[in-house]
């Protein structure tokens, strides 16, 4: 439990309006979309970096833990009290504080929401391509600290591919400044990508500078039906093999495509067994003849139907179903766990059917949803957290998945993050002595281990 | 001086021909292209990982300095022993281990020269874009120690955007294994991109993974004369902020113009202050589309010759200048020293004024080659390594250099690294935290600080 006096101290610091500690409040962020619950003993929303400072200040001398948390959408459980803490949110220091079109950057505050940037660089004819799904929610910060992906990782990578400074507070309080605006730099190690996916373990962002891109002038986006889902995998190999650079390339399954139409969302033909998403962004005679091709290849590997939008209109309404189908998958049954194994393009297929053979002997309902294009897929498997016994078949079924995934040359997670979903898993991917590596780094960071201390190390 | 039974030891390892220590083996080995002098007390090329390992058991034991190095083209001395130890080269590892085109990524041993990859994989319709100037001969685990960029880097980014993998062997002897063939992975800190750019201190790479991309099926090349150089560089910013990604944009001033033209590289109009090569690649119609407008922005922006090239063949006498300008410029005098720092594009203009600035003030002769694109500029001094005096002067200049761009939001190097050229500067970038921090890192990695111990921390 953390002292009277240290909680004065906290709440003079960040202004008797931004500590919060009501049993509501507690409540509210003891949880981020993972789930899992940990009730922390208080929240601070600093208004700025000098009240960051002075508690990281205190908190290091008084062995506090403290977690950093955006919107919590991340859905690995890496932003909860789970060694006990407090909460430290970055709602006030949501401001773009610039874009600079000519250097094509932009620095933000950690707390300005995704989408909230997205929208205001393209204005100036410019975009900022990660795009997780939580972007209406999510905070670049959080963005940051989980290395955030999206649909359009295909062609245009993830937040690390975009990152190029940082103001960081040290878990001392101290603050340094990493990389800047130029487009280039190798001066040092580079403690900018480090503190990239570090999940909020080594230090909390207060500034983030951001590279940007030319907003591409046109789209073409099409939906393809198969009636053998192998096809539909082997046609993404093939496109990406093809020297095409899809933005977009998503992949549903049946168990998904059923759960999406029983729920509304969109109506498949019969006997459809996958369904391709395929976006592809440029200028607009490319993406024409692009779009001809990628048909092509989709009718060629034996598609029953291919739908090419003739407008943005017709285009949003073949995303419906890509759109809907987290919220369809919800409401199946109470709970969805949304996994991240990813593995080399090639692979694909192969880790599709061993999604197919986990979820047919351990009889769970386990769904696919992929960023193909890249080889990262999202088994969504639909459960009841209350039921033990079904939970326990989970576990097993998830090991298995990864184990696969791992063995394939693949990786743990592709753009969700390890936190305390998949923290017992490191030791498939990585050796015990790059494990101890990692522990090392944080410790030059935060030898008191009060940041985030309950995540994935 | 490393004791005869160790060396007796390390020459059983590698085998008889793989120890050099002759006085002409020694002297080769003991400058890199920065021309700093350190003679090592021996060179080992290992054939293969067990005999890495081997040595670096031994190397930290007996606390050892070993000093990896590539083909030492770097031109920061960031390949050469410094305090001492014994040089490990790499050309026995030279082979490709594997291209595979459907997961889009290769897989190859420290010693492949960037050019053999580059041709290998263009066999394929694939590219491997990062071409450092030194690509003939400079190897891909040099690259990845000083996160190696090159022209193409406006479009494309630096040696860290391709890296997915490595095997290393750290200082210990032990071998971890960080990334992968996946694409997309956020699996604990990234020790990947930690590696890329360390420059030899953290471990030795056995194997790296690379991601490839599609060749793109064309390409248009322009040459712009500017008579101001003002003029040619807010050329530069204003096609960066039109919405063209130029592949490469580089920049050529008056005083490495005329060096060239008396060398006989190529010839340009009477009162050329500043030429452009700007490249764009993609498919043909927007290439030619883009090419166009690129043309008409140079002439509006007053250049007054802009040729446009109709053929590859054209286009390589194009780039003729821009490849003659090294050779051109070290004819010249005895020695030229080549800067790198690199300021955000917006501040090229300023830089380069600020280059003129120094120069006159110094007396120096300085010219200005540029990937102007990315804001990386190459100020190229001419002189005398022998000429005390002239030296002092340059160091000055040096330094006001580096404060220019610092004080631009610029940073010391953009592609060639900090190693001995620049190491005193760091404090300049970086604050002393960020520094100890750095340090931090180093001693977890390399307790015995045996690695590459003379470079830049």
């Amino acid at each position: 439990m953390i002292s009277t006096s240290i909680r004065r101290q906290f709440r003079s610091i960040v202004g008797e309006d931004w500590f919060l500690e009501t049993p509501e409040d507690l409540a509210t962020y003891s949880y981020d979309a993972f789930l899992q619950e940990f009730k922390p003993d208080g929240v601070m929303v600093p208004g700025n970096i000098d009240q960051i400072s002075k508690i990281m200040d205190i908190a290091s001398k008084e062995k506090i833990n403290i977690i950093p948390r955006g919107a919590g959408t991340n859905i690995c459980g890496s932003s909860v009290a789970r060694k006990g803490g407090m909460m430290m949110a970055f709602h006030r220091l949501n401001r773009i504080l610039e874009i600079d079109h000519e250097s094509m950057c932009a620095v933000v505050q950690p707390g300005v929401v995704n989408a909230d940037l997205q929208k205001e660089v393209e204005k100036q004819g410019l975009m900022y391509p990660p795009d997780p799904a939580s972007l209406f929610v999510s905070t670049i910060g959080g963005n940051v600290a989980l290395n955030a992906g999206g649909p359009r990782g295909v062609k245009y990578g993830v937040t690390r591919d975009y990152l190029l400074g940082l103001e960081v507070v040290l878990p001392s309080g101290e603050v340094v400044r990493t990389g800047g605006k130029a487009l280039k730099s190798v001066s040092g190690y580079d403690l900018t990508r480090l503190m990239c996916g570090s999940e909020g373990t080594l230090g909390i962002f207060t500034e983030i500078i951001l590279r940007l891109v030319p907003l591409p002038p046109a789209k073409a986006t099409l939906q393809a039906i198969f009636s053998d889902l192998d096809d539909a995998a082997t046609t993404v190999s093939a496109i990406i093999g093809s020297g095409i650079v899809p933005t977009t390339l998503e992949l549903i399954d049946r168990v998904v495509l059923e759960v999406i139409r029983d729920y509304g969302g969109a109506q498949f033909p019969e006997g459809a067994e996958a369904l391709l998403l395929i976006e592809v962004d440029g200028e607009k005679e490319v993406v024409e003849g692009q779009g001809e091709r990628i048909e092509q290849f989709c009718r060629k590997r034996g598609a029953v139907s291919v739908e090419r939008a003739s407008s943005p209109e017709k285009a949003e309404k073949l995303w419906q179903a890509r759109r809907s189908a987290f919220g369809a998958v919800a409401g199946l049954r109470p709970n969805c766990i949304v996994e991240d194994a990813t593995v080399p393009v090639k692979r694909l297929p192969g880790m599709i059917r061993k999604i197919v053979e986990i979820s047919e002997k351990y009889t769970l309902k386990i769904g696919v949803l992929a960023h193909a294009g890249d080889g990262n897929l999202h088994p969504l498997i639909m459960t009841d957290l209350r039921d033990k016994e079904e939970m326990a078949r989970i576990d097993k079924a998830v090991e298995e998945l990864f184990e696969a995934a791992i063995s394939m040359g693949g990786t743990l997670s592709g753009e969700h993050g390890i936190g305390i979903a998949k923290d017992r898993f490191m030791s498939m991917e990585f050796s015990e002595r790059a494990i101890e590596l990692m522990r090392g780094i944080k410790r030059v960071f935060d030898p008191n281990n009060i940041l985030n201390p309950g995540s994935f190390l």
